[in-house]
């Protein structure tokens, strides 16, 4: 990550003044607000603004007069019942901002996260920053012979070099393009809305991005999740931790109830049934694919035998 | 409006005590925070929570490091130049909480912007309180002649005085029915969820909402207006009010390009151009109905003589 | 149901004219527009139009220049997949729109699925009709004991028929007072906007409703479930038989993988995973709560013993 | 554009192809259905589905048992009436699915309009096709003075041949070797979810795209409209062709009442009405910026003379 000596000094002045507010506040927030806290080659996340903390969620399911209720072991008992029975509108009452840093393909997964609000830094009116994400070595892998949309064993050595290098040279080569067109030394200068084009998915993007904490579990089970691709993961990631420090107790119920949870369909909960029974149930027998059976015997932690 | 005691001291705990935080915060609101502002009879808006200030919209415009821009009067040309522009989105980087207390017929005119989260009271859960909207005299009216949808003249004093009397006669009797079939003495009791069946539409409900400023101006655009009914025209301008003293530069920008402004159609700045190059335009002559002529003629302070 | 001569001319002469489309079509959905659906006493569902079919699906998800994949078979394998994987944006891409008559308390509870357009029969701009829902003998229940927002035992016939007299009578009289206010016979006659507020909630009222397939699934997973009310949940079950008719891969996906499969938490996993290791979990010793055991207890088929 | 003869045979296959249907038809969409219409140098935009027509919008403003008024001149004076009072849910109850092939950057200008549905090609899944988008020698300009995010003039011979060489240059470049990472001869290959990475933006995607008419209208009134990009304007231009074959009547009030209309701010309204009482008004006493001013004499038709 590379901060400018002007970047470093508007955070921390950020972080040096407190005022008083009679608005709900979280303790563990406060100290992450506005600290760039680093994700993948040049990529960040700063916390903005948020609004509410695990109480609110409390006092908006009360629709309640003050705060929450009166003991916080309550708080977790009424946190734990909603998010078990799906409720979401308490948790859609607290609001986080985020400032985030990161390569434009990995924008392009996260902005299909429609409900939020995104403010992204424009190429039309500015010049985009020289960086580029280079996966560092060990992050790079073949395509996965199991999953179409996955990747599969690392790659090695020499081959990693050549994939790095190429990367880069690709990257600095487009960009020193860019700023060709766009100077206006001895000729016009070509518009940036247009010249922007010719840069390449890797080059880091800048956005504001802000959601409620209903919509940011949607996107923290579906993004932190080993199906996800590993870049937008370790953003993902990151979050979760900034979140946890944010709204404790709902962080913990999400945990249990959704990102660590199993769906089990139908057939599933069949088999599962018939097992417990003593039956020995096998695929054949399961009503399951192959692929299902496989994921099944995994959840309840069975060897699958196929 | 009738706070009970024990809410009235809830409010006082939560105004009373201040804490220090990191955020940027809006002295405006502050004062303004966990007060309830009556409304109608009964109903009231309490500001329960809020995100950002002016500075966050330009802050967020920028995608910024720091606060917005270094002087205010910078701010102020940038916020009414994205207003002007239609920028939606630096606009939806803040954040306003409401506890409002309302009649069922006012809430489900509301709940018509789905761009907001909501948690209403349940009456699956609780008993609702023995409030109901009765107008005023004053605001009683007949049906309009003109407009399929609207009121017309005030309605006199005899005929109002026994709308009046009906309204709280069917009020009070549903509502002691109401509690007569929830009772469990010496019978089962109805289930709440089935009692409530049995209440009129001016019964108060009450809930938390949850929207960010471009969809809460939007929101005050359409309700704050003429064509609004009465009833929630009132609450529109009272969260105008709360508005102006969140963001006061936003809200004088909202009422310059959006609240006090006007569309003129393709054929109106066609027979206005007209006009202003000295022809006398008519309504046969301007490609208008004879209803948008006359709301063309209202537009530019012009006699319509229709 | 009671729809006019003049309503079921309109609705036969729907019926009765076909045209050729080169669009995608549901012979099973074809069969079913238009028909009202009989739901409560005076309600129904018509299908007014729809978009997509089974195909429709797997030619989104495949971004394709034709039709689905070529057979059938594997048609139903990828929508399978999709649903396993929470690949929600090929659903989106069928549409459904329906005209709904429903009791105004069943409306509110609907309204909360935001993502969705609505269009309601305006009370502002006509008169309601005088039909109210009245449930039958059988359907009225006291409050359950155990669940704070929904029905217990059923209640005994002179109770049953005390209650049903009581709903009778009362949406009676608000409505003859409804008429009465609004009349100009001697009088000017009160605004029907303002006239409304006298009626009950059990009043029906009409709106068209439309929604995509992936949001009408979610509807359906809260309606069609046994913690829903009685009177939401009999519009969900007859919106699942239409749906099986229009998209039936996607409604058996739906069933297999959402309406009748259940979420294990992280704790569920953990107490599952020792019970098929030959443990003896208890509730003491399964780190879930009383409830929580009850309900896994009840998922996994074993007598909780609580 | 570039469609293969297989391409081009399943979109034959799809227009020969016409089943009877009882739904709302577009006699003019039928038309256009599948056909790929052309944009740009190799994209495209293509109907796959539609839903309703300019009955459909009455029929929904009524909530009616049939189908629209009875004459198709009500038709229109109610469509109007809608659009003129921003009435959007009526106008929501049609719905437009388009399958669109587009340069990356276009995607990513398209993509902030959030409340449509998405179906994009995954270069996580396949390999992109080697076609990207290089603008004809007119359509190059340089930055304009006076819009920090758009251009100004058009970019003389030599300078417009060296661009046009730079980007087809580093297209090309990149695109090999993307193919060169990706490939298994003699090595691993790199996963195709990494390799996409070395892109430009001007490679061409493809997706699904699914929105109701009130939302396509708003993104047709921004997109086509002289503040957006060159590119995307092209696209919207084409789809207000198709629009107008498929909904005339609702088509031409958003011309009337959107497209072409104005918004005259409070000031404006204000020195409107000075100038129509004889005064001569001028920017100094119009309390308007000169930006403003400008923009104001433009619309009335006057000189700014600044």
């Amino acid at each position: 990550m590379s901060l400018t000596d002007e970047q470093k000094e508007e955070i921390k002045k950020q972080t040096s003044v407190s005022l008083p507010t009679k608005r709900a506040i979280s303790l563990g927030m406060e100290e992450k607000l506005f600290l760039a806290h680093e994700v993948l080659d040049h990529g960040f996340i700063r916390v903005i603004d948020y609004m509410g903390n695990d109480s609110s969620i409390v006092q908006a399911a009360r629709v309640s007069y003050g705060e929450g209720t009166k003991k916080s072991r309550d708080d977790r008992a009424l946190i734990r019942y909603l998010m078990r029975h799906w409720h979401s509108t308490p948790f859609e009452m607290c609001e986080l901002k985020l400032h985030v840093k990161l390569p434009v393909f990995v924008a392009r997964q996260w902005i299909r996260h429609r409900t939020a609000n995104v403010n992204e830094y424009s190429a039309r009116y500015s010049i985009l920053d020289k960086e580029f994400y280079i996966p560092e070595k060990q992050n790079l892998a073949s395509q996965s012979n199991t999953n179409n949309q996955g990747r599969g064993e690392p790659i090695e050595d020499k081959e990693a070099q050549k994939i790095i290098k190429t990367l880069e040279t690709d990257s600095l080569r487009c960009y020193e393009n860019y700023e060709e067109m766009l100077s206006d030394k001895g000729q016009k200068g070509l518009a940036r809305e247009l010249a922007r084009m010719n840069l390449p998915m890797n080059i880091y993007t800048q956005w504001y991005w802000k959601t409620d904490l209903h919509n940011l579990f949607n996107f923290l089970r579906l993004r932190n999740d080993e199906h996800a691709q590993f870049e937008i993961r370790e953003y993902a990631e990151k979050i979760c931790q900034i979140t946890k420090s944010w709204v404790p107790l709902a962080y913990e119920a999400f945990e249990e109830y959704q990102l660590h949870s199993q769906q089990l369909s139908a057939s599933g909960l069949s088999s599962l049934k018939r097992i417990l029974d003593g039956e020995n149930v096998t695929q054949e027998t399961s009503e399951m694919s192959k692929r299902e059976w496989v994921d099944f015997c995994k959840i309840i932690g069975k060897k699958s035998e196929i």
